[in-house]
């Protein structure tokens, strides 16, 4: 993770202004005048991380029959959506401002097609700095603009939906799972 | 838009085997052995369009008044998204694989801070012969990515949410809205 | 194309000393002085062009016998390639230093496995102001390096041979096929 | 490299269907649905690894002579290509698609005009996870490539020829020479 | 040019608050609530333009004298620098935020070495529908970029300067040239 | 750094011919037959170093004050340079052909407006092989050019000046300071 870790309000702290602190907690890709930033990491040990993130496009069931095809040599086009969640992971500091440029161990995307939906679901391992968050939901999200691109002539109505980080394991701060409670 | 328009279903239609086409549709990102293709778009005009996409970033109230500190000089925080959007639709061709590499002649990222939601919308306009929702499409999706990105460490549970494309014009096509029955 | 065409050594021509004209033909891309430049073009007419080139990945009747898998549902691996190609025709101008950026209006690659060998072939058309031969040529290089790539484990001995332009359509120069005696 | 190194053929191996694996050997960048990942060298250790790729581009005698121009001052076609490929070594995790982002840290192109032929010759080192196989024959082509471009005015019908690896170091898997019997 | 152009302050104008315009002229890439956009030039005319940049790196006579050998086969350092900023001028639009991806149809990177300085000079030239002034200056800047990175061991001390338009033509508001009285 | 370090002229050396050796001193991006090349740097260890880089966007008062808009919340145009800076830290590999990629831990981009002028500087950090003094002076070129860009509407004959390094620690060479004869 870039960042300093959120810490429970456990109490009221000291404010740098009324509100660039807010329940303990503050923005780090700003600095104290607001000026954004790449966050300094050269003195965190580089260690195994992995980062799950998830999403879902959202469309009808007969345009998910046919990227499936029930069973038959299926064609490109799931392929196509895997490929580019897994390039787009590669292109994540190209994409996201303050992003560092790391070096990733691992990409894995996986689809799930399943009535209306086609579920959505990245592994990205590192063995880095800071933690690959961002490279797991630039995978989900480029994965589901690819799906988007190829019923859009067929569903253009169709929605991509729920990119969120499910987990992340290593680093300092440790394992995170996504509470039960923001679905 | 880079592909055959989806008529309504009809009449029964001349079917390349029971599955490559349903209701008169077909994918057309795909040739009919299945293969992946830049689908070719030599023969369309050049003509004025322009796409519309919208989304959200659900995380909490707390998180949205950070990053946009109730009318105090606000910090680069939202302007980091808008540019991660602009500059995201920039790289739709190198992200989404069978996008055309179009001109831009305009994008608009407008970013709303509402409660718990950074509500997030994209214009993109070109004077080329596809259609550029992807590239507005991308555009949320990417400027979705770097909110997500600069709030991880308040918030790693955030979501985006309802990426879809809202209203496009221009082209053979003409104009299409959003169904109100698909939200 | 982006450059003045090989004429026929018909008549003596000025020379600009001894080597810098051979037969009649001078390279198009380097000054009087020898520096690289990007050819002006803008005198050019847009029109619809076409380029057609191919290649071949040499490996072992085994190995291509894994890609295909033989009319099983065939797994990812063309399909990577295939995509791989494509997405390399979009990224010429990155890679090749006096190549033009252009518009592209479609892109098919085709993968012929047959015994030992993946035959390669790009389609690339434009409707822009140079020749795409660059770009066929580039589609191919790169499906067979994604190639190359994924059976680079179970053959690091592959080769990818005979990359080259087939047939090129449009534009002032019309078109050119490849000589029976240039194989 | 990146992937679980070919065996021997020793014994019968347990096989997951009659053509996932042959001789012992699998692809290892599709899983064993067939799905595309990149694969996961978390484990690996960080060595000194060095992969050498050769290539050739066949043109005309007279070609040749025009891009080194016999030791006048040699203007910046032979350059061009030699930073092409070296740019294109960095490009590599950009162009093919299962290839790990890795830190290069020497890349040298060696250009050998000889006759009707350039020769290429790509060296290229990591201290990282994986081989450079890919980055060394990524330098090749794009290379190859430039040297297209640069003469595709005078040669059109020019060759890209044996685009292969000749050598790797380092790593677990140790020295690998390309074998006579395989040219 | 991407913009409204800064038109001299004849009279007073309507302003938008007190700081939003000063003497007739406003910032266009921010929209009247300071947002960042990209510009809308879909109603622009498509016309040749041609913008030229220059700059200039000094460094030291001896320096100068490594880059060009006096006369000597003069190696690659200086083609580095020019297809360095070929190259640059293509990658304008991902580097510079708000400009449009155009099509450029020519760049040319001239250096002149003379005493402790090597001066650079890009022209660029396209036929789209904003002016290239851009493009020349990332141009001049990438050449001296390079020509930094290849001497920083000899003289870690060099400065890069006067990065600026000279002139510009085409477009609705013509040709502009470089006053006198702005060195 | 990537090269060898610049020694004082202590006594006379072997030189390679005449002019490949001046002082001592040598291009270490070129062979000894000239041809370009990324150096070597695998032997060197990893250590913790840091670039400082400087430069100036020259203008006029008038609008430096558009862009600073005196306290008022004050727009995305100062966001947008910073941003740019930092991406541009990003993706020097890309446009400095002879650089290596490299990990970044850390990049911050300060702009300074002041009278007519913008002081533009940035700090560069890593953990790897190399100094990052060409990923500084990127930085403050492509912030440079983002200022340029935001202006050129208003005032066309801004100059980018002074871009230079005037600190790097760490390495085996240690720091070295702009010294003062060196403006």
């Amino acid at each position: 993770m870039h960042v300093t870790p959120a810490r429970p309000p456990a109490a009221p702290t000291r404010t740098e202004g009324p509100r660039r602190r807010v329940y303990g907690v503050e923005l780090t890709h700003v600095d104290a005048a607001g000026a954004a930033r790449m966050v300094d990491v050269t003195d965190k040990q580089p260690s195994a991380r992995t980062a799950v993130a998830t999403g879902v496009l959202r469309t009808t069931a007969e345009v998910v029959d046919l990227l499936r095809r029930d069973g038959l040599p299926k064609g490109d086009a799931l392929a196509t959506a895997r490929i580019a969640g897994i390039m787009g992971a590669k292109r994540t500091p190209d994409l996201v401002p303050l992003c560092h440029p790391i070096a990733l161990s691992g990409v894995v995307v996986d689809l799930a097609p399943d009535g209306a939906e086609i579920g959505i679901r990245a592994t990205v391992r590192t063995t880095d700095r800071t933690g690959v968050e961002m490279e797991a939901l630039t995978a989900v999200a480029v994965a589901g603009l690819a799906l988007h691109d190829m019923i859009k002539a067929v569903d253009p109505a169709a929605v991509l939906d729920h990119v969120r980080v499910e987990r992340k394991d290593g680093g300092k701060t440790g394992t995170w799972e996504r509470p039960e409670d923001r679905s």
